[in-house]
């Protein structure tokens, strides 16, 4: 799974029927890497990407994505046609280590 | 999912029987961020590529794109080799906020 | 789907028993851009890969291909360990508008 | 599959319910070269992801990783939204060659 | 499929006990392109990757590799978590036409 930052949703009103109900969020990839003093570092890279979100996630929270069909095993169908799906919020205590 | 802009769309006679009557657009990746003040601004990344469309997106609309095996599940038929599909059309008030 | 240039073929003895019967061509990747005129232009890009090939393409033809699991749908058995097959033969005219 | 060093772990309170129990581990990718006499040599590359392990790989160990809808297989339960799982530690010995 | 060279191979005795008895190649992914006289060059690219091989393959031999959901399809079990496998070896005449 990649870490991203939540930056903002896009809305859609004309979509694929099996989509609706779903909230689509827009998500700024980041890579998680350590100091010498152990302490961890967020740095942006890529492109931003869209995910579904059935966690509640919210603006500028770090949340774990899954990609792929795998992204459709964290919906309550899984023939939804989504890539990418936000399955964790990542626990703020983990980047004040 | 990745955002990307409807550009064209390409003609293919000879090929897969399960293909015929899907329609096929030629899709610029777009990668959505946002300035301070927080107006939305998207910017072009990548190649282009070629995404079957059953929502009858036209030119230059902003689509969501589902790639691999969840492109199959926003059509009829799951086992049509298409391995991107436009399962929605962004909103402009999106890009506008 | 990514479009791409047919460019030569493989030959492979030793190989998975489901393979047998099918024919492998070298095809190099291109992206289909628009000038202002509304000409396409088509511009190779990344690696040439090898895909898996049902219709007949002849070589420098540009074709579609569908990766991943979808490019196993192409094919008269789900199960052969393919991830790249030639799905359409893309016009000529689809370049000359 | 790739290669990767266990660099660190994140935890999720908020998650999926599917991933209540599983183990989170940062790790950055590595490929392994080798120069002419033969010795293996390590190199990291890319950004670093968050796979599932179940084998309980210590920091700084080289694994492997299974990514897609082969991540899932490596799991209890196939339905599990995971992207990445570690499914082997390399020994010690393929780097001393 | 791309193709690639094998360098290599690796050991891992802390494993998925669905990969055992399954043989771990390490290879290089390498690029076919043809000189205007036709004949074709290989070139190195990107990184060093694991695959499992049922077939045989030697070191410095050129390999087909399928990757995602379709490596799974080249093993006896498709439930085992590999992501990338040799299905096929390429004969020297490829490269010498």
């Amino acid at each position: 799974m990649i870490l991203a930052r939540v930056i903002g949703n896009v809305w859609s009103t004309r979509k694929e029927e099996s989509l609706r109900g779903l909230k689509f969020l827009v998500v700024q990839p980041v890579t998680l890497s350590y100091a010498e003093d152990g302490s961890a570092k967020l740095t942006e890279f890529g492109n931003s990407l869209v995910a579904a979100d059935q966690i509640g996630a919210g603006e500028d929270e770090i949340v774990m994505i899954a990609s792929g069909s795998s992204a459709r095993q964290g919906l309550a169908d899984h023939s939804i046609p989504v890539d990418a799906t936000i399955v964790g919020i990542i626990d703020k205590e983990t980047f004040e280590a």
